[in-house]
């Protein structure tokens, strides 16, 4: 076996390309074994295999830099300089993360999961050696559909006007996520059946050289097409046409179905996504009947529809009210505000982590102009995705300081319907709604009506300690009040249902019989719902414990962990009151 | 006169080529005439006389719908829609923003201030009106400047994939603020060159028609090619070749100088920008001393670059130590971040209300990462500009809830060297620097070492009342303090120096001395610092009062107004502590 014996890059300059080939081989079944038993991006890594290899055949890292967009396409380079082991035996496959990660290796230079950034990352790197005078190659590798991100336009432009080494692989699998959205698609299309030739060449016209490769995944080709570029002294992009989830008959097939999957059987293909119910679906079904009962209604997704259960059938089915924008959430927001504008019910969704993307559009283009979009924010909380690059949990502070914006948290599906429903047809305000990441249900009766921003909801009320759970973590705040009436405090249980205001008069009237006050929120405290509460009370003898998240980067700690770590455990809860009111 | 018979579009149709170019004479002259006493956007405006008298001539608005970017360039489209009197009359000057304006004009569609927003906001008019199956034509008006930023891209792509009316009028008049920046605008000099034949064409590769006019200038040309792509069933690109500042021979001449000018004599061009010292000028003088003492130093700028006194003089000087990037403000953050990975010191600045753009880039490329970038974030505060579009208050809430991120707020010139001379030279963390609008000086000596997070200074220590002021509102906590002073209090006065966190040791052990705490920040309330604080104090027994701006878009409100209206004047602050007191 040759992949075992590849310590670093210098190992695989030292073989020949049928050998390169074997290997090419040895680290698809790698990849797929570990895929299969832990779960990842399937798709994207079979189809830069071949590619990781030729880059590191003719570059020399880490003296020559390669930079990964999303980085999803990042385990070959993994397995190529020195990391192969967390491949291929199963006891080490937790060793490196999915993304690319400095702290694990002087061959990777930026945690990345985010797309459209390799182009500016690696344009910074190529910039830096040219002021401080050094020397060496530098690769941003970039897949098409990171191309639609805005960022990524500006660092191509950027990069176009400077005389200097700076090399672009574009990795051309045809398709994002799902199928790519832009014109731009079409063009790279033309120049795939055109051989490079097509007068519609995108990155000419940012003022790159540019070579095209049709056998991206044809080593000997790779390694020539990339030998031509190597110490280029103009900015260049070379197109490679590489084929997605190749060499896995069944991903070469659905390319979307196995960008990412959930540990699968190789043979059979059956992928275990788990039981029980999902947002995704709860949001498909919503949505699609929304659609089908209001043709004002338009929904927008930004690339990653499997996020509101979009999947083809229901994409079809949702026809023109139903618009993919690429992975451009920018223009999303701008889109959603000229769409209600223009008199049409447009709704939103991207996931917690990427609404981040769109802060200005939010601002300026939504909220400043007041027009009545819902904004859903999926996977929202500690408990979902855990990658440091993929933390839902500053959304609270990104969103619930925007003026106009009004920030629903529902604690459970049918107060999500509830708040949605309302917020689709109301035409007063921008409104954002935190879909959480863990379903509940409950049997209240909800209000219809939320034009009366910030009207907390007492659902019980007690004496001297008042317990207020936004969204998902009203269910916590439940379960301390139990913890509580234990210790013989009957407690007062509050739904804030708005992140984006407090309850003042409430919250004074509550002063007045109650000595603690305690906020859970599942997010960062910093900037939070929790902070608004104690700034209205600051002037009150009452106290305020404001629980949540301390501000941090976490890299995959558990929700449990994460909880016990800040006092969010309700036993903790009631301990840390009890002793407040001692 | 024509224009003041001009009241609606209607008008502006019934006039002859001859009569058209004398409407465009007396246009331009009312307004350099209201330029000239009130300041405002003159090279601008001056270019699109003439495309603005076209486009109303041949299209129908409001049915057909005109979205301009910036909209820094609609003062021409205001006085052709019955807002002429307040371009006509000094007494009426008033009337009417300097940017579109919803609430003046069913003729404007959105208030718009930032950049490289018209497309998808005009796109999201042109897919509600093909959903609610409604007609006209959808034209969006963008600069050649505005193309650089990565939304505009966004837009454009999503929209080359429509066959639908959709008409993007490119006003190219070869400038950005300062000169463009980026690959792109090598290939529109090809296009203005080759009559628009060249091959490098960025709007047809993004799927648009394209039709190109050299003589932008030309009613007469301007009405035909108009007429030409009225009704066009295709999204089509009409470039103009314009000219900056066209009429004013000042501004043909020096187009930089005159993008925004204060009020100025038009005979000799003489521009009151007041006098006294400016943050602009101060920062010019402190970067180019860095560049000029150590070559890692790099200063960025999007597009600005007046911001930082980066006159022409000063970047020829800065040579390759200093970079444009367009306007483009995620790339500038992410190419800091790769500067910073590759050894350099990077320095990025913008305005605070444009830091906006980019905070996606903030979180992910530059904070995950843990890069030394250093950024400047200039005109902070509510006493700069006070257009919706442009308030500089929503920083603190963006910025200082973001992990890893150390925000420093100077109260003076003097700390603001020394802090930025830490930031800049220290290897630990990004730290961005909140540069005031306002001018201090203080005596005081100031540490040159920040690397202990978070560490208040308490300048003065007194009893029962700490004051707790906030970068540039450090002299207002000052101020409070001889207020109390009067009525017999010594309250402690610190300087707490970061917004991103707090010194809660020192809180709580001044909580055992203090009765009431108050805090004071230039900026919204809400997600901000002083909340931090509160929320520190939250399980003592100490009184907080959070003073800052609260949470809303202020629109052309005087910061004395807002000071009063917010309970920060020194008097009223005094007066509420000393009610807490009793």
């Amino acid at each position: 076996m040759l992949l075992e014996k590849i310590k670093s890059p210098a190992d695989v300059k030292a073989l020949d390309i049928k050998s390169l080939e074997q290997l090419a081989a040895e680290m698809r079944t790698a990849l797929l074994k570990k895929l299969s038993k832990r779960g990842g991006h399937v798709a994207p890594n079979l189809g830069f295999v071949e590619g990781t290899i030729a880059l590191h055949y003719v570059f020399d890292s880490p003296r020559d830099k390669i930079v990964y967009d999303v980085s999803h396409q990042s385990y070959s380079h993994k397995m190529l300089t020195g990391r192969a082991q967390a491949f291929l035996e199963e006891s080490h496959y937790g060793d490196v993360t999915g993304y690319s990660e400095p702290t694990e290796s002087e061959h990777d230079f930026f945690m990345v999961g985010h797309t459209s950034t390799s182009v500016s990352l690696a344009l910074g790197l190529a910039t830096a050696r040219d002021v401080l005078r050094e020397s060496g190659n530098v690769i941003a590798v970039i897949g098409d559909g990171s191309l639609s991100g805005g960022e990524a336009f500006e660092g191509l432009d950027n990069a176009g006007e400077y005389a200097t080494n700076f090399i672009v692989v574009v990795n051309d699998n045809e398709m994002s996520i799902a199928e790519n959205h832009g014109g731009l698609y079409k063009s790279l299309a033309e120049l795939r059946t055109t051989a490079g030739k097509s007068e519609n060449n995108y990155f000419k016209s940012l003022g790159f050289d540019y070579k095209y490769l049709e056998q991206g995944n044809d080593i000997a080709s790779l390694i020539e097409i990339f030998k031509s570029v190597k110490n280029s002294t103009r900015p260049v992009v070379v197109h490679l046409h590489t084929q997605k989830g190749r060499g896995y008959s069944y991903a070469e097939q659905n390319r979307e179905g196995w960008h990412w999957a959930a540990p699968f059987n190789i043979e059979t293909s059956e992928i275990n996504w788990g039981s029980g119910e999902n947002y995704g679906e709860i949001l498909g079904l919503y949505l699609m009947a929304k659609i089908k009962s209001d043709p004002k209604v338009v929904v927008i997704h930004s690339a990653v529809p499997a996020g509101i259960g979009f999947y083809e059938a229901r994409r079809k089915e949702a026809g023109k009210q139903y618009i993919d924008v690429g992975i451009a959430e920018e223009h999303a927001v701008a889109l959603a505000s000229g769409l209600a504008k223009g008199g049409a019910k447009p709704i939103y969704s991207t996931h917690g982590t990427f609404i981040q993307r769109t802060y200005d559009q939010l601002s300026q283009d939504l909220c400043a102009n007041n027009n009545p979009a819902t904004i859903l924010v999926t996977m929202s909380g500690a408990d979902g995705m855990n990658d440091t690059t993929h933390l839902c949990i500053f959304d609270i502070p990104m969103l619930s300081n925007i003026p106009n914006l009004v920030y629903l948290c529902p604690t459970c599906v049918e107060e999500f319907k509830t708040m949605a429903d309302w917020a689709i047809d109301q035409t007063e305000h921008p409104v954002a709604i935190r879909v959480p990441n863990a379903v509940h249900h409950r049997s209240d009766i909800f209000e219809k009506d939320y034009s009366r921003l910030n009207k907390f909801k007492v659902v019980h009320r007690g004496e001297r300690v008042a317990l207020i759970g936004l969204g998902d973590f009203y269910q916590r705040a439940a379960a301390v009040a139990l913890e509580l009436r234990r210790e013989g405090i009957d407690a007062t249980l509050v739904n804030p249902r708005y992140a984006s205001g407090v309850d003042k008069d409430l919250l004074l009237e509550l002063a007045k019989t109650h000595d603690v006050f305690v906020t859970l929120e599942n997010g960062v405290i910093e900037g939070g719902f929790g902070q608004k509460v104690a700034t209205a009370l600051g002037d009150t003898c009452a106290k305020v414990l404001v629980r949540g998240l301390s501000k941090e980067f976490y890299d995959k700690v558990s929700f449990a962990d994460l909880c016990e770590k800040n006092h969010l455990n309700p036993s903790q809860v009631a301990k840390d009151v009890m002793q407040l009111l001692s």
